[in-house]
């Protein structure tokens, strides 16, 4: 049904561990030291009881919680259990999978194996996964094509909230860009949010201009753009469990400007070739002005965006003599504005929190 | 494999109740009143623990067994998981279904449904009930097709261990024929012992002549005849787990006399049709002499089978005009002996714990 709706559906895997339910570990509770699967978790003395305390010491679990057993994937048995999953589905037709902090199997081995026999299954299956920091050891031909991008929100948050100024920002965003290869950069996987954060228009004291402004950053930079459900009508929500609450399906009760900018942001990135698969380029940094420039470029096709992080209206002028030539008429394409390149430079008026896309 | 080996596989269901491992009392343990599953079973309070005895009281359990709680027949869901598992499997290509306690599941509207869901997804597919005592409430068009026969496997075991004359065993057999409906009454399962049961080698005193008499009675009686694995190789035990003992691979440990008996009732029986569909008849019930004769007719065929159920060699005079008539030779199918009918009576000898099977 997806597929034939043009959806790819990548599966969220969680691997390291497993709930109490799971087959082999219920094995393992109805025959303790007897079970055939008694050497698939890291259990640490017999009788295994599960269900005595919310932590348990019985056997290794996820941050200790007793209904969340680790597997011991250096078993053959989990291993090879594990690929079977992984295999099944994507034969299945899934297009890929979300691997659930697959960093705490700290497994090169596993990892290449699983890659092979999900490529091997279907060579564009999409592999990405969560891992909360910046780490190239994960990324590549033996692990994944991505992973949840979580240093490039926190940074964009931070500019949002001005805890840094547009030039800090430059600067980490320039080292996000140099710490993997390209073909990965371009397959990460951009969260403004998720089942394990803040939402992000709680995180940015509720202002839908700046929700806004964030999005349309995501979606003009090298990566997958994710919308975690909901933010997209302007759902607002601490932390879990409270940013876990169930989709508003009341119409009234929906952010209709968010909406409208969501479908605009979704448009102005098909449409435009070289949002997504364009090189990325500063062209300025403007701390004073709280204004950050960059271009994407593809065959000789160029868009210029403009982000102004500040509360006030900016009159700047910038040099992109290497994207158009003079006399050249551009427009922005989130509006009517048109401007003419002149002196190498482009000349523009820019609302606060407002951002421009330019071609 | 099994079908192109002309095997048939009937699988045993168990639908009274589950495991603690079963997915919807895991979610149950999980989310306690929150569960969907929360009506799936007989909860008498929250929360329930089912690890923390063996016995249980937080819900009804099979015999109080904490490890297996009872289904709530009474619920759609159950109801609608049950009949699709029932269904699917037949689909799959098996043969029937074997059903655990069915008669703790006490609606007869709820094996009414089970058969008409089995029987829509292949006609002959087999049911038959695990009920201990003779109950034609469970046979029939509304319910299962045979019983597991307990009892006239009760009334052998006494007869062989002298607790019975014959002529209790006949009426004791009389009763059970008249019990059910003829396709029924050839419908039923005939065992000897079961993973429930003493093994019958142990029941008979270790005596190997009384269990292939039991057997070859049981090869020779309307029914499906059953052989309770190992029996054929001389396996003993006790009450359960003594009777559950692995399988003995061990040839040097196999009790060959037993083994080619089995064989040669298994050809007799293939051989017979009279054997498998003929009309029961009972021919003499001798107290003094220990023996029983009946005959099996089908279509002008005749078998008649005696049974020495006594440590003395005995000589008989049958009256069996009705089978044949004077001057008719007959013969033993498990033997050499031939007979000539004379005065509408057959002579013969037999001896202590024989039996014959005249043709």
């Amino acid at each position: 049904l997806a597929h034939s709706n043009n959806v790819r559906v990548i599966l969220d895997g969680v691997f390291n561990h497993c709930g109490r339910g799971f087959m082999a570990f219920n094995d393992l509770m109805e025959n303790q030291e007897y079970s055939p699967y008694k050497d698939w978790f890291h259990v640490h003395h017999f009788p295994v009881n599960a269900y005595a305390n919310p932590e348990t010491t019985d056997y290794d679990a996820w941050w200790g919680f007793s209904s969340l057993p680790k597997l011991n994937t250096q078993n053959p048995g989990v291993r090879q259990f594990i690929f079977d999953v992984a295999r099944y589905w994507i034969e299945q037709g899934a297009d890929g999978w979300r691997l659930d902090v697959p960093n705490e199997i700290d497994d090169d081995l596993f990892w290449e194996e699983f890659r092979h026999v999900v490529k091997k299954a279907n060579r564009d299956a999409y592999l990405v996964g969560e891992i909360w920091d910046g780490d190239p050891r994960w990324v590549g031909e033996q692990h994944f094509d991505g992973l949840l991008n979580y240093p490039l929100r926190m940074s964009l948050i931070d500019l949002m909230n001005g805890k840094i100024h547009v030039s800090d920002f430059a600067k980490q965003i320039d080292s996000l860009l140099s710490l993997y290869p390209r073909e990965n950069t371009y397959a990460m996987y951009l969260p403004l949010g998720s089942h394990d954060t803040e939402r992000i228009l709680s995180l940015l004291d509720d202002s839908v201009e700046k929700v806004k402004l964030s999005y349309l950053f995501l979606f003009t930079f090298p990566g997958a753009p994710g919308i975690y459900y909901g933010d997209e009508i302007g759902m607002t929500g601490g932390k879990d469990p409270d940013c876990r609450k169930a989709f508003v399906w009341k119409e009234e009760q929906w952010n209709r400007e968010l909406l409208e900018w969501m479908k605009t942001l979704i448009s102005l990135r098909k449409d435009q070739t070289v949002l997504r698969r364009g090189d990325f380029k500063v062209v300025e940094v403007l701390d004073k002005e709280n204004c950050y420039a960059y271009s994407r470029s593809l065959d000789g096709a160029h868009c210029l965006v403009v982000l102004n992080a500040g509360n006030s209206r900016r009159y700047l002028k910038l040099r992109v003599g290497n994207l158009w030539k003079d006399g050249r008429v551009v427009r922005n394409l989130l509006g009517d504005n048109e401007y003419i390149i002149a002196n190498d430079s482009i000349t523009i008026t820019i609302n606060a929190w407002e951002g421009v896309v330019i071609s």
